[in-house]
């Protein structure tokens, strides 16, 4: 089994304002080299309020997912909130990689970065 | 023995504009510590279709290979698709060490990011 | 007991120059998914003068802390110097995860820059 | 003894171009928090010739030094050539912590990118 079970994201950012054509926006991307459905949940953890962890998402078997952060909603309906800093954990039913990439075109060109999560080992 | 055979890249996309004179691309960049040559294989796993597994490179002994995604054709003559969510398995026949850059020129000045790919200990 | 208690960045820079509205700086984003507050140390290094150890930080449980370098003041009220290269090792009393990032707006579009920190493992 | 004695960076490159204040480079940057002044030797691996591995470099103890692969010289005076796709390991006599960082200005805003470098575990 390829991967971990639980990843985790310290620097997290919605930028509210976007330029041209691309919104700005972050992805957890996650791939599955399982033969078993995926089921995910992210928690996102914040500076100066209780942590939401009711965000719930899927990846098939061989399949990938770039979950989308500013489309995200979750049980009750919420968004992730916009230009506020926070952390992400995410937690899958069975072995994952993940990792966390942000687009940002607040300004007149967009800019990017990425890294892999760090994973979680079990002990 | 430097490096491990295979490597996970959960955020691979191939951007299908650009401006100026740099083509937005990606690549998978390869190299190869040991003293015999590498046969590499890529897996490409998207959201919503099966794999696409019959991508194959090499990399020399010695040797790096900064192997451009947009360039690259499977045993079939099909290419990386573009504009869509894809992940990268890379599989080689002796160890290596990986990592995994995309730039792009969609808008009036370029993007970069990179990471190193995330390392499968065999088990 | 998620993370670590000591990462190490050696890529730091404080980029004097701004353009935009948003000012170039770094954060050091800290997750501390344990029950008790993490009291945070940084110690910056430098090329060719003594560490400055005496920046201290904390990060709440279940909380997020995206510490900004270019705001952070130390015992004796003295700021992270600004346009010389530095690298940052940060200790924590309790496990905590750290990603290091960059702003850069010292030309037209913003550039960003990512990596998760180096995690030091007990011995 | 925090770190390791050899790191592994796949994906370097040195534009050529530059455009505006800042001059496109690499850098690699070790941080040595030890007792010891560290030796450094940086081997350049390539697509198409012999590697070239007489670039010396050092890091004080307890100091970083953000290497400049644009201005380094080897013993006899050569440069790393730029526009050419190139891989690097680093070998110090102490265990240090390294990161690889590009900047590019070929276009009208710069961009960045960065990772830590992989770390070979002794066996």
């Amino acid at each position: 089994m390829i991967g971990k079970k639980t990843w985790i994201i310290p620097d997290g950012f919605l930028q509210p304002k976007s330029t041209g054509e691309e919104v700005s926006h972050e992805a957890v991307c996650v791939l599955n080299l399982g033969d078993q459905g995926a089921d995910i949940r992210l928690t996102f953890y914040f500076e100066d309020r209780e942590p939401m962890d009711r965000f719930l998402s899927t990846c098939g078997a061989q399949r990938t997912h770039h979950i989308r952060l500013d489309k995200l909603k979750d049980e009750t309906g919420s968004s992730v909130p916009m230009g506020v800093p926070y952390a992400i954990k995410v937690d899958s039913s069975v072995p994952v990689v993940v990792q966390h990439s942000r687009l940002d075109t607040s300004q007149e060109a967009l800019a990017l970065f990425t890294t892999m999560a760090f994973p979680v080992t079990e002990e």
